[in-house]
């Protein structure tokens, strides 16, 4: 797959037929009918995911996509620019909370440097991608010209590859750039068609008066671009970030070979609204790990047709939510495979219910 | 301890300012102050109830607590009272969704029969502790004498008791019987100062008329017994079961030796309730795992004073809505332990809020 069409026409709607063995299989487990919940509801995704009512234990990868904002010079963020930089050194260094959540879930973790606003110099472990030293500042001019936003629309897919290529099939993106939180709201506003106050929230912790200004910087920036919400690329170069055009990328690699993409808070939900907005099967791979705090995520999830699985006040991004997530997914795939059934276990009761 | 009064004496309230070191050292770590939300809660919390600044992977235990309920002839359950009796040999075997979820979160499982209708002859790895085959049934008479009641207390905090004397620092209690959600009704009912109608809900699948036969059972026993709240255990003795009986001993126990409860559902947490009830800092040292589907539950956090962990729609007991919030309970104490701090990662950061 060489460019972004071929990977969005090669993203189509699973059989969903799969789903009624998967869940004949579910209903013939020793519990009451449908009684272990949205852990069968996994399950039953899953093999319609797959095509396949067998499933097992997945080989799971968090990559972390790293870029800097322009927009953070417009006063939206708390922390300075520099923080980026020096959580990637973090995540390399397996100190951060991503790296002690995917260890926790049997998760690899790789981190991808699409953007970050510092010259990294042979760094061990780094995957160096980088398309220009952050996005510019989107208050005054484009975030992105279309070439660079396709570029790292096609860095994210292109990792994605590779980790299936390895075996590796479910994936979850995980996100860090100071300042994305604005851009993120300035997309889901033009895809889900709300206003910038609607689905604009505190980030990293600002202010009542930080938000007022945050929400009257997306305003401006909408009226200046007039981003169309019919090219979804286009949104992306206008108001986007490169860590979220990578995502992007990333979840639609993995819709294009139906794997299964398990989203985060805000920032990674995101670039799957873009995904799902170029290709609208795309959202029959996506599961949301973790509702985030950012009002924004709601309309995210509405628009992706998806109920988040946890909701434990997490507001940290990195894919995160998303490990914990995972943790659900695999306890849903043993049910799935290591329950007994009625039959084999002598309980009565399959007939009862139904 | 040979007695309730004795344990319950040693339950007290845990020294709260732990809770500000765990505190300090959690805004320490590599991440916005609070940015892990209920993962720090937890983590906090369990530094409270050790009384120590230190945490370490607990080594966790479930107990499936097993009793029939002479309710049950009164039509209050869709399943046959056999299913208790199967479900024994389906958890002994390792087939039931709690076996799956138990091993999934690295937790051992061990079954009892408090009450089970069935003579088990010598069953291998069955803990016998039967106190009577199943109570009687509460909409004619007391479902059990005080001294049953009291038996199937010390049941559960015996094997507490030998299960934290072979080193296991966190236990869930888990529940397995035909007919039990009629008497968690009837308790909360009492405890919580509710009307049945209130509080009852339709257990394994009940339609409207089940349910409202349900609460009429529950109303008639109310007017029958006349339970008095400031009693728990002659509440217990009159409309209560044996495993319920024998989880409140199982979480009074583990309360007064400072050890972390995790509770599931309406069963597990109704044995809690009455734990709570006769100690009132045993609340201290319940987590709830998963919110459930029965109504009542609400009025039981409520009481109990804390919000449920996850609500995946579960409504299986057995304990496995209390395993699935281990694998959270094992993630916050790997955060806590793991993460960097913002100096080790040479981040900055840690002055920005606050």
């Amino acid at each position: 797959m060489d460019n972004i069409e071929q990977i969005v026409a090669a993203v189509t709607a699973p059989d969903q037929s799969v789903g009624a063995l998967a869940q004949a299989h579910l209903d013939n487990l020793t519990k009451p009918t449908g009684a272990l919940g949205r852990l069968e509801e996994i399950a039953r995704r899953l093999c319609v995911m797959k095509g396949d009512a067998r499933l097992s234990q997945p080989r799971a990868a968090v990559t972390v996509f790293a870029a800097d904002h322009g927009v953070a010079a417009a006063g939206v963020s708390l922390y300075p620019r520099e923080v980026t930089t020096q959580m990637v050194f973090n995540f390399l260094a397996g100190g951060a909370g991503i790296n002690v959540l995917a260890r926790q879930a049997q998760a690899q973790v790789h981190v991808v440097d699409v953007g970050v606003d510092h010259e990294f110099e042979a760094v061990p472990g780094l995957i160096a991608a980088k398309v220009m030293r952050g996005t510019r500042n989107f208050a005054a001019e484009p975030a992105m010209t279309m070439a660079e936003a396709r570029q790292a629309v096609m860095v994210g897919a292109r990792v994605a590859a590779q980790l299936m290529d390895q075996g590796v099939d479910l994936l979850i993106p995980g996100d860090m750039g100071i300042g994305n939180t604005a851009a993120c709201a300035a997309i889901t506003a033009v895809l889900c068609g709300r206003t910038p106050a609607e689905v604009t929230g505190r980030g990293t912790g600002l202010d009542d008066k930080g938000l007022a200004r945050k929400v009257q910087v997306l305003d401006a920036a909408l009226a200046l671009h007039r981003p169309d919400p019919a090219d979804p690329l286009g949104v992306l170069a206008a108001v986007g970030g490169l860590e979220i055009a990578a995502i992007c990328g990333y979840c639609l690699a993995a819709a294009s070979r139906r794997e299964p993409v398990i989203l985060d808070g805000f920032i990674s939900t995101t670039g799957a609204l873009v995904a799902a907005a170029l290709a609208p099967a795309a959202r029959e791979y996506f599961i949301v790990g973790h509702a985030s705090q950012e009002i924004g995520h709601q309309a995210q999830c509405q628009f992706l047709g998806q109920r988040p699985l946890l909701d434990l006040d997490l507001r940290l991004g990195e894919g995160t939510g998303a490990a914990l997530g995972l943790s659900l997914v695999r306890a849903a795939v043993a049910i799935y495979n290591e329950m007994a059934t009625f039959e084999s276990a002598g309980v009565t009761g399959d007939k009862v219910e139904g």
